[in-house]
C-alpha cells in the first residue's frame, strides 16, 4: 500500500464544514488538510506516492451506515447479500463502514451469536465492519454477557417489541436489558412495533383471505409503531438508559420521539430511504410486485414522508441508515405468495443510500453538511467509531469519498452491485455519484472501476455513545 | 506580521471534530491542520515564523459575540465600554468577532444609524467586528434601506416588542419588516417581551412604592415575554420570514420556541450567560446592589435556568451571546435609585463568555463541541460569517484561541478588562482561561499579555442566514 | 295572562335530563314538571287555564343567544335588525334570551353607552334579554364604572384586538380591564384578531387590487386569530382574569384555547354557526355575492369546520351564539363593491341557530343534551342568568319551546323573519321546527303563529359567570 | 311500602340543576317536582303516606360508585365486605347503586363467573347493583360470550394490562376484546398498569430487601401508569373502541388522557378519593401501617393529587369511584409482613365517597353540581343506568339522598359500617352528612337509622355507554 496520498482539488464537506483543501493521507490515516493555495500543499503531490485528482468533485467521508443485515436468516431463507458481496456495494455506492447485526439464537449465548457473524465476516469485507448485538433471549446469562461485550466493542444492543415467538422482548425482558445498559454503557437499540398486536391483526387479515402485500403495510398501524416507541421511551426513562429507535416510518412516531427530545431525554432514532422515498403505493403493485417493498416497519402512506423530511430537519431523526436486508425476488419474496406474513421482510439499500440523499440535498430537503452529518458523521459518533469514521480531519481513518454531484445517473437492478435481483428504486434518476473510494487509505474505486477487496476491511472494536452527557 | 505561525501541540476543537493536531498559519488564514506526527507538520516548526506551545492546551476557534453594545445610549446615559475597550476586552475573553447592533434614531434614516455606529467603531476595534441595524422606525423609506444594507453586509435587523415610544415597534410595522427579510434574505432578530403591557405594570409598582431593582423582574412576567415570542412566531409564519429571538430567559418562552422549531419553522433563539448563571435571587440583593442585574429581558427565578440548559442541549436555544451593555454601578446604575424603571438596562459580559460556558462544560450542562458550536460556529453561520470565522479549518480566518482548561480563576471587577466598575460574577471560581488569542494570525493576547492594537479589527460585511434551506 | 298553562306529552330535554314529563306552569314560571303518568299531572290539564299539547315534540329550554348586534352602528350603516324585529325573529326560532353588546362611544362614559342601548330596546323586545358592555376606550374613568356596571348587572365586557382606531385596545388597555374584571367578579370577552397585523394586510391588498369579498377571508389570517387568543389567554394568565373568547373560527384558535384548558385556566370561547355550515367558497361566490358572508372573524376553509364539531364535543369552545348582525344585500353589503373593507362584517342568524344546531344533531356532530347545553344552559350559566334561563326546572323560567323534530324546512330570506334581504343559509333542508314558544309563560309563537308582542321581553339584570370556583 | 312519598322544603342539586323544590314519589319513582310554593306541592303533603323534611339539606340523587369489589377473592384472602354488609355501607354513605366487578375465572366461561357474583349478591343487597364483568381470558369461547353479556344488561368489561399469569391480558387479547366492544356496544374498561415491568422490579425490590409497604409504591412506577395507559389509548383507536380508564393515580397519565380526549377520541377516566385525599406519606407510615393504604394503582406522592383535581375540572377525568375493596388490617394486610407484594391490594371507601366530594367542594376543589355530576350523573351515564339512576327528574328511580351540608363528623373505623377493622381516612374531620336515604322510594336510612333490608335491592341489566354519539 502507498504510504502517501493526495486527493486534490476537491471541495472537502464534513458535517460542519465546507473548505476547498488538498486532504493528505499518510499510513492510512488522514495526515493533513490543507488550502489549495498554501505552500504546503503545493509539496505533496511531488512527495505523494499518488495523487487523486478531486477537482470538481466533493470530497467526503465515507458513509456509515448503521444498520445492515448481510446473510441474515429470516423466515426459512437468508438474506441475499453476503459480507463479501454487500460490503463492495456499500463501497460503490460511498459506504465505507457498516455496522451489522450479530444475532443471539435463542438458547444459546451472545457469544457464540457474535462468533457466528465473526465466522461470516472475517476476511470477506471490502470496507471496515462493527456489530451491533441482536439479544433474542434475555436471562441472567446475556444480561452478564453484555458487559463482557461492551469491552470487546460491540456496544450496542437491539431488541425487538415485534416477532412474537421469534426475536420478541417482552417489557420486563426489555426493562433488564435497559437497566444494563444504563449501567454498562451501551446503548439500547429498538425495533418498536407491537408485535403482539401486529400478530393478531395478520392472522385476521390472512383469515379473512387478504394475503396480498399490500395487507403487510395495513395490518403493521402506524399507531402501533407510536405504541411502541412511546413505550420504549417510558421504559428507557425508568431505567435511565438512552434510547435509539431503528426505522421509523410513522408520522405518530416522529411525534413520540419529537416530545422525548424536548424533554432532552438521551432517546435518538433513525429512518431509512425507502420511508423517504417510497410508500404503500409501492406496495400495492400488482401481480406480487409489491412483494419487493415488504420490510417492517413497513412503507408508509406518501404523506408520511413530509414528517419524516421535517424530523431529519429538526433533528429528531438524526441518522439514515438501509436496514439493507435483500431478498430476491425470485425464490425468496415468493416464498410469501398468498401469504404475505411469509414474504421475508426487507430491502436492498446499502449501495443507494449516499445517492439517495444527495439528490434530497438537490431537492431542497436538507443541507449538504446535513446530508454528511445523517449519514456519515452522526452515525459514526452514536455508535462509538468517531473521529476514526464519519469526518475528515487529522487522525481520522483516511475513508473518503470523492463524489462527483454533476453526473446523472439511473438506479437499477442490471447496473447495481448488490447481489439481488431487483432495485426498490429501479428507473429512478437521480444526479451525483461516487467515484473513487478509499478506505484507511487504500483505494477501493478507483474512478468507477472496482480495486478493493475481499479481506482489507477490518472489524472495528467500537466504543459507547459519544451523545451522552 | 509574521507570514507563518504554527500552532503546535494542542487539541483541536471545534463544532464537529476533536483532534490532537497541529495548526499552520499563512496570510492570516488556517492553512493547514496536521496530526502531531506526521511528517507534514514536523517540517512546519522550522520555517515558521513563529511557534506558539499549545501543549495542554484546547486551541479554538476564537468567540463569536452576536449581541453587544458598545457605547450604546440607553436612558440617559452611555453604555461603558466602547469599541475599543470592549474589544480589547472581548478579546481578554477569548472573543475575536463581534456582532454590535447600529441603533436608527427616530425621524433619521438606517443610514445615518449605521454611519454613526462605523464612526464609533472604525480604526478602535482590537478584533472584528460587524454590525446589526436596529429599525426605531419602520416606515416606507426604511424598508427600502434594508435591502441596501443586506447588499452592504448588513443582514439582520433588529426590533423591539418592549420600550414603548422609544424602540417599540407595533405588530404592523413587524409585520412590514418581516416581509422585507422573507424578500431580501435577511435576518429579523426580535425582543420579545409584551412592552405595552409591562410598561403599565411598571407604572402601577411605582404608583405603589415598589420601587427597589427586584420590581424590575416582578412586572417583566415570565408570560409575557412568552406571549410575544409566540406573537413573534406567528407574524414570521404569515410573512414566512425567519426569525431570531435574542435574549430568551422565560421557560415559558423556551417552550413556545420548542413548539414552532418542532413544526420545522425557520425560529431560532440565543440566550446569555446572565439568564445561566443569575436569577432573581442577585435581582434582590440589598442596598440597591440588585441593580447591577438589571436587564431586560430580566433575570428570571433560579428554576427557569434548567429549562434554559435543557433548550441549549436540545438546540431549541442555539447561540449564547452575552448582550454585553455595561454601565458603571457609580453614577449610572445609580440613575435608578428611587425608581427602578430609570435603571439603565445591561450588563457587563463579553469577556465572561467563554469562561461561563466551559464551566459548563465541566458542570456537565454542555459537551465541549458543543461550548464551540454555541459560542463560535453556531452565531457565525447564523449570522452569515461562516466558514471565516467560527472554526478552524483550511482557508478560515486565522483567529484562534489556545485555551488552558486546567487553569482555576477568580472572576472579579479587579481584574477584569472591561471598562465598568463591578461584575456580575463577581467572586465566581470558574476552571479554564485564555492563553493566547490570534485574530486574522496576529497575536492579539499572548500568554494573557496583551499585545494587540485598536484598529486591527476590520468590519465585516456579513453574508445571510446559512440555516435556511 | 293565563295563571296556569301546562304543556302536555312531550318529551323534555335539558342539558342534563331527557324525560318524558308534563310540564305546569304558573305565574311565568315552571311550578313543576310530572310524569305523564302520575297522578299530580292528570289533574293539571283540568284546572289549567291553558293546554299546550306536545304530543311528538321536544319541550325545550329557550334558547339563550348570548351574542347579537341588534340596531348597531357599523362602518357608517347600522344593522337592519332593531330590537323589534330582531327579538321577534329569535322567538320564531326558539331563542327567548339574547344578551345583546351596548357599545361605548370613545370619549364618553360607559353609561351613555348603556343608556343609548336600553333606550333603543326598552319597550320594544318580544322576548327578555340583557346587554354585554363593549369599552372602546379603556382609562380611569371607565375602569371604575365597571364595577357599577356589575352591580347593575351588566356583568361582562367585550374589548377588541382588531378594528385598531375605532374599538380596538391596545395590550395595556385589555390588561388594566382584566385586572378589574379579575377584582370585580365581571368576565373579560374577547374579539381575538391581530387588527393591527390585519390592517397593513387590507392595505396590501387593495392596493393590490385584490378587493373582491374572498380577500376579506384571506387578509384575516387563521394564525393572527389563533395569535390574538394566545395572547388574551396569556393576559388573563398574568391578571387571574376569567376570559370567554368570542366567534372562534380557525382551528389553529380552537388549539390554543384546548392547550389553556388543559392547564385548568378559566379560558372559554364560542363559535357560532356559520363557522361551522359556511366557508370561503361561500366568500369567493361570484358578482359580489361573497359579500353577504362577510363578517369577522371570517369564515375558513372547509378544514375548519371538523376543528370546530371538535371542540365543541370536547368542551373546548362550550357556547354556540350566533354573532347575529344583519345587513342587508342591497344598499347595505353593496357599500363594499370594489373595496372588501368597506363592506360591513355581520351576517344574519339569530333565527336559525337552534333549527342548525338540531340538523347538526342528526348529522351526528352532536348528541341532543348537548344541543341543549350550548344553546341554552352554558350561556345561561356563563353570563349569569342561571336557573332563570337556559333549563326547565322548578321555578325558572317559562321559557319553553315545543320543538317539532320530524317536521322538514327549507330555510330562506322569504320565509325568515329577520329584517333582512338575504339568508345567510338560502335553500338548505333542515330537519325540525319551532312550533310553539313560551316567554314566562305567555305564548310568543302558538302552532307557528306570532302571538307575542313588542315589550313582554324585560331588560335581565345578570349575576357574575358561573363556571368560576 | 308507601306509595306516596314527599320530601319537602330542600334545596335539589343534580348535574345541571340546582332549585328548591318539593320532590314527589310514586311507586317507587320521582313522580313530580314542583316549587315549594306552587298551588301543585301544597296538595302533595296532605294525600302523601309519608313526609320527608328536608329542610336545610340538600336533595341529591343516590351516589353511584362504579367500581366496587365485593367479597372479591385476592391474593390467598377475600374482600372483607359482603355485599349485604357493603351496601349497607354503602346506603350509610349516601351511595344508592354500585356497579361490581363479576370475575371469569381463567379456564371457565364467563356465564359461570357471572353466575357466581349472582348468587353472591342476590337477596343481600341493601341497594340496587349491576356488574361489569372481568376477562381473565380472552378467547374464542369468551370473545362470543361478550355479546351475550351485553344482552343480557352486563355491558362493561375489564381487562388488566397488570397482574401477570393472575388477571393480565396481553395486548393481542385485549385488542380483540376492543373489537368486540367497538362491535357490539359495550365498553372496554382498563386498569392500565405495565404489569410485565412492574413484576420485574417488584422481584428486584424484594431480593434487594426492600419489603416494606412503601416499596409497593416505588416499584409501581408513575411512568408505567401513563406508558400504559398510553398503549390502552391506541390499542382503542386502532379497534375504534370506547375506552374507561380506571382507577387514575399518576399525572403524567392525566396527561395521556388529556392528549387523547384533545382529539376527540372516546376516551374516559375515574379516579378514586384514596388519589385525591392520600398519598405516598401513608404508604410510609411506620409499624407495616403503610399495609392499610396499599392498591394498585398505588398513592402517588402528594404533589400528583393537584393534577387529578385539575382533571376533574377539566372533564379529562369524568367519574369518581372507589374501587372499594376491604382487608383487615389483622389477618389479612398482615400476610404480606416481610413481602409487601403479598400485602392483599385495595382500600376501603364505599361509604366515604360521598363526603369526601362534599368536602371537596367546600375545599374548593369541585363545584356543588360537580360533586353531582363527577358522583352520580356521569358513572350513571357512563354505565347506561341513566336516567334510571343519577339524576333526580320525572320517571328516575326514586334513588334519592337528604344531605345535610351542615353537619361535622370526623371519619372513623368506630362508627363505620364497612366491613373491616380500619379506616383510610380515621380521624378525618369532614362537613356535611347523609341523614336520610331512598331506594326506589323505599326508606333506607332515615335519620341516620338504618332502616333498610338484604334483598331489597335489585340486580340493574344495564345499557350501553351514553356518551358515544
Amino acid at each position: 500500500m502507498p504510504d502517501r496520498t493526495v486527493i486534490r482539488g476537491g471541495f472537502v464537506i464534513t458535517a460542519a464544514d465546507e473548505v476547498h483543501a488538498d486532504v493528505l493521507v499518510e499510513g492510512g490515516r488522514v495526515a493533513a488538510l490543507a488550502t489549495q493555495d498554501s505552500q504546503v500543499s503545493q509539496g505533496w503531490a511531488e512527495s505523494a506516492d499518488r495523487v487523486v485528482d478531486a477537482t470538481g468533485c466533493y470530497v467526503i467521508p465515507g458513509g456509515v451506515d448503521a444498520h445492515t443485515h448481510m446473510e441474515m436468516p429470516f423466515g426459512g431463507t437468508v438474506a441475499a447479500d453476503t459480507f463479501e458481496t454487500g460490503t463492495r456495494a456499500a463501497a460503490w455506492g460511498g459506504t465505507t463502514t457498516i455496522v451489522d447485526f450479530a444475532v443471539q439464537q435463542r438458547g444459546r449465548s451472545l457469544r457464540e451469536g457474535l462468533d457466528a457473524w465473526h465466522a461470516k465476516a472475517d476476511g470477506r469485507c471490502a470496507v471496515d465492519y462493527g456489530f451491533h448485538m441482536i439479544l433474542s433471549d434475555v436471562n441472567e446469562h446475556t444480561l452478564k454477557e453484555m458487559d463482557a461485550l461492551v469491552e470487546q466493542g460491540v456496544t450496542s444492543f437491539k431488541l425487538f417489541m415485534a416477532y412474537p415467538g421469534v426475536l420478541y422482548s417482552d417489557d420486563g425482558q426489555i426493562l433488564r436489558a435497559m437497566q444494563r445498559t444504563a449501567a454498562n454503557g451501551g446503548l439500547t437499540m429498538m425495533h418498536a412495533e407491537n408485535g403482539i398486536a401486529i400478530d393478531v391483526l395478520v392472522e385476521q387479515a390472512l383469515a379473512a383471505g387478504r394475503t396480498d402485500p399490500r395487507y403487510h403495510g395495513e395490518v403493521r398501524h402506524a399507531l402501533l409503531e407510536a405504541e411502541a416507541t412511546h413505550r420504549a421511551i417510558q421504559l428507557a426513562r425508568v431505567t435511565g438508559s438512552p434510547l435509539y429507535v431503528v426505522h421509523v416510518s410513522a408520522s405518530e412516531a416522529v411525534s413520540e420521539l419529537a416530545q422525548a427530545r424536548d424533554l432532552g431525554l438521551n432517546v435518538f432514532a433513525e429512518t431509512c430511504p425507502q420511508y423517504l422515498f417510497l410508500s404503500t403505493d409501492n406496495l400495492a403493485e400488482p401481480d406480487f410486485e409489491g412483494a419487493k417493498y415488504v420490510c417492517s416497519t413497513p412503507l408508509r402512506p406518501v404523506e408520511h414522508q413530509a414528517a419524516l423530511w421535517r424530523g431529519l430537519r429538526t433533528n429528531d431523526l438524526s441518522v439514515v441508515s438501509t436496514d439493507h436486508c435483500p431478498f430476491c425476488f425470485n425464490g425468496q419474496k415468493e416464498l410469501g405468495r398468498g401469504d404475505f406474513s411469509r414474504i421475508p421482510n426487507g430491502l436492498p439499500g446499502v449501495e443507494n443510500r449516499m445517492d439517495l440523499l444527495h439528490q434530497a440535498v438537490l431537492d431542497g430537503h436538507i443541507s449538504r453538511r446535513r446530508w454528511i452529518e445523517l449519514a456519515c458523521a452522526t452515525p459514526a459518533r452514536m455508535f462509538g467509531l468517531y473521529p476514526r469514521k464519519g469526518t475528515i480531519a487529522p487522525g481520522a481513518d483516511a475513508d473518503i469519498v470523492v463524489y462527483d454531484p454533476n453526473v446523472t445517473q439511473v438506479i437499477s437492478a442490471e447496473t447495481h452491485h448488490m447481489n439481488v435481483d431487483y432495485s426498490a428504486y429501479e428507473g429512478r434518476r437521480v444526479t451525483g455519484q461516487v467515484r473513487t473510494v478509499l478506505s484507511r487509505g487504500e483505494l477501493v474505486l478507483e474512478d468507477r472501476e472496482y480495486v478493493g477487496r475481499a479481506g482489507h476491511g477490518q472489524f472495528l472494536p467500537r466504543g459507547t455513545c459519544q451523545y451522552l452527557l
